[in-house]
């Protein structure tokens, strides 16, 4: 992905656009906790592959590196006012006491998301990417996530 | 979108991947309403803008447009054995014992999801194609799901 695309993800990501802020606190939780899901589902099958886990599956590989950039925008639509409050949510209270480290901490994660199509062409880069974009999950849900 | 890349979407949703059936049942529907909330948040979107509810964004309609088709391939994978006894679903019974026709159904809807991105770009051509993409979700669910 070129890198105005990454820019732009990068963008809407942090724009917290006007709809979110119209949702209501559960709902803005429910879909956080729907595209975390989703996310998960995906990379996981990525991780999979990378792990030997799965065995590695180009068309499916494409398909699931292929979502992931548009999901990776969702998540930070949805971490507007009331929604640290929430019940059910592992999100720690530090996000909004630290939102700008939380937000970089999520475009570094889109900026490496952003890579995987392009790598899961072949199984040697693809272990590459997951392995960096795996960081990138890791280093926001060790400070923001609760187990 | 062309003609092979529907095929591929349509394709895609009735394989009925192995992953998925290797998903707990409980697993699978968790997945399934995950996905269903991401399309209901995308297409709701811009469903307001063809409605005049919402004001038009060429980007934001384009965002959204493109993501449908990648999360309309995906609920197929998620009504595997075992998934029409789960607690909290409202898929009906009747899927399962009208799987053939519960499939078309479903690769019609893949079908008008296709062509959103396309129709995404000018308003006029976002309304018609929001109006036939609501009818094909709306034949499968009067069908399909509970109230």
């Amino acid at each position: 992905m070129k890198k105005a695309a990454i820019a732009a993800l990068a963008l809407a990501a942090t724009a917290l656009p006007a709809l979110a802020q119209q949702m209501k606190p559960e709902d803005q939780v429910h879909m956080r906790q729907s595209t975390m899901s989703l996310i998960g589902y995906n990379f996981g099958i990525l991780s999979a592959m990378a792990q030997g886990k799965r065995a590695y599956d180009k068309a499916e590989a494409e398909r699931a590196a292929g979502i992931l950039p548009r999901l990776a925008e969702l998540p930070g639509r949805f971490f507007g006012e009331g929604t640290d409050k929430a019940d059910h949510t592992k999100a720690k209270p530090e996000i909004w006491s630290h939102m700008d480290d939380f937000k970089q901490k999520l475009e570094h994660m889109q900026h490496e998301v952003a890579m995987l199509p392009q790598a899961a062409g072949d199984l040697d880069s693809l272990k590459k990417q997951v392995g960096a974009t795996g960081k990138a999950c890791k280093s926001c849900h060790d400070d923001y996530k609760s187990k």
